[in-house]
């Protein structure tokens, strides 16, 4: 089992998440974070969003770079299409956390990936951000995610990497379950 | 007030959008969107996500360019840190949302803007993800978002403003209510 633990590998530091599961359960004030975005507008629709600094392991963290995105509407929406829509940013999340998920279990049960694709569709009304209808909600009214996965497993092993990516992922909770949004003016 | 307005300009077509919203009033059909990423699984938590062709207005549609984002973990997880965290990008998402919504509402109220800056905090106990406690959920307990705004209105009104944005906006809805996500393996 060993020698086949050291063949495979999927890039993903295993040892060290355990590590910090262990550091984590006895000193668990670390385990609570903050990521932060900021966002100027820069007309109509348009708006930049800036990630950089954020809050964890009990101090303030930084990423390497600031990562920076643009957000706009479509031109059929009349808008100048400098960026993706936001809805799109939640899937472009979606995404990344589930993969992600993915990439990590199968280290971890010792599965060799090969590709990882993930396609997702979120479907929506737009009678509702439109306010034609108030029954229409504004958001997803349903999102699909399809993987398709070469690994050195089963189908069975693999429907089980994405069952407990799923079970662990952050933005599959964020958006399947209800979160507290205060908003304010200052 | 006509001359009024005629010296807003937000840089949204409210016309547009006013007739939009008439003309999907007529054919609700046309109000069906689906919007799509595409990811792609690079190494380790990182993951690349490509987003471009979205469905609406009774046919597929494009953005005029294809947009492209990186997302990983950060260093502090035994990461490479190539991009944003997927909880950053729901961030980034829930920014341009709201920023959009303030321009265009403002628009419609002959509220001129000259500047929109937001700042968003999403908090989360990783003691969730770790799996260290299964009372902990995976994603944020808490949003917080602090706008800071310039414009030719009371505090009352740009209040106003803000409100109206969360009353119409995707993100927001998708991080307050819950959504069906179906996951699934090809």
């Amino acid at each position: 089992m060993e020698v086949n633990n050291m063949k495979v590998d999927n890039g993903v530091n295993v040892d060290a998440l355990l590590g910090a599961r262990e550091a984590l359960t006895q000193a668990p004030e670390g385990a609570r974070f903050n990521w932060r975005a900021t966002c100027n507008w820069v007309g109509g629709t348009h708006s930049n969003s800036q990630v950089r600094g954020f809050y964890g392991l009990g101090g303030e963290q930084s990423h390497r770079t600031e990562f920076s995105f643009d957000s706009d509407h479509p031109e059929i929406f009349a808008s100048e299409d400098h960026g993706a829509t936001p809805v799109e940013y939640v899937l472009v999340g979606l995404a990344g956390c589930l993969t992600a998920g993915v990439a990590a279990v199968a280290q971890n049960r010792e599965i060799q990936l090969r590709s990882v694709k993930a396609t997702l569709e979120g479907s929506m009304d737009i009678q509702g951000i439109l306010g034609i209808d108030s029954d229409v909600r504004n958001g997803f009214d349903d999102v699909k995610v399809v993987f398709e996965i070469d690994a050195d497993a089963t189908k069975e092993e693999i429907e089980g990497l994405v069952a407990q990516s799923q079970k662990r992922s952050a933005v599959y909770d964020i958006i399947t379950n209800p979160t507290n949004v205060h908003v304010a003016v200052k």
